[in-house]
């Protein structure tokens, strides 16, 4: 059904869709910026959250976590994401983006002029909170095989 | 507050933590034996059902899914999970288990009194359904650094 009104249950999932892109994509930015206290912000403030860095084992609970990114902004001068392939997902107060990382990164081992790159599949799992959604997951895993998305 | 009568939130909370730890065995059950059978029954029927296998591209959808472990039980002569730090959290009717699957397989390559390993660390989402907790999210990575989980 049409829903020319803006209202209605269509209209509030695209809405919940976009909120989620939106810290989906802050979530990201918090990365490239180095920005160590929006990226705690976007956490839920909870022992149970868990961050999985691509091949590492799993980091649990807020202050681990925080320590985690510290120091992967400690040892990056440059990163940039690409994201393609994303797809949103919402259930109940709980909503997860899987999305394609195409990174770009430079660092002492590079040089001013050169840059890395790789390929990395996440899954980002929000909870809904009283102070909007929240990351309760992180798992980032490298892509060492081509998939399907190279079709694209 | 203690529980003795066994009812109350704290004891719903041990029932469902003990149903999902139930559905996440059965999963690692299902790789185990080859049985494809099971492993779509404990799927989510819904096109934002997505698999992760270590090293690969999202797969997304029912159908898709199912034939990526018909792949992965095609090639796979005999594998056994050991899981370790097993962590269950659940937020409004969904659920998740991060865990490491430490892994022994064998295969042509081994030979039949040889066998492989390896570790990966997975992110199991459940959603509770009518039917019970069905598998929503499947993520798993291959560990290539050492983590505090060595400490064990």
């Amino acid at each position: 059904m049409a829903d020319p009104a803006g209202s209605g249950p269509a209209a509030e999932r695209d809405r919940l869709r976009r909120q989620v892109e939106a810290v989906n994509t802050a979530f990201y930015e918090a990365i490239e910026s180095g920005d160590l206290d929006a990226m705690q912000e976007l956490w839920l403030d909870d022992p149970d959250a868990v961050c999985v860095h691509p091949g590492a084992a799993p980091v649990r609970g807020p202050r681990p976590i925080q320590r985690s990114w510290a120091l992967v902004m400690a040892h990056t001068q440059y990163i940039q994401f690409f994201l393609t392939d994303v797809e949103v997902s919402i259930r109940a107060g709980v909503a997860s983006v899987t999305c394609t990382e195409n990174v770009l990164t430079g660092d002492e081992r590079t040089g001013p002029d050169v840059f890395g790159g790789g390929r990395a599949v996440a899954t980002n799992v929000f909870v809904r909170t009283a102070d909007g959604w929240r990351l309760w997951i992180h798992h980032a895993s490298p892509v060492l095989s081509r998939g399907r998305e190279d079709d694209e």
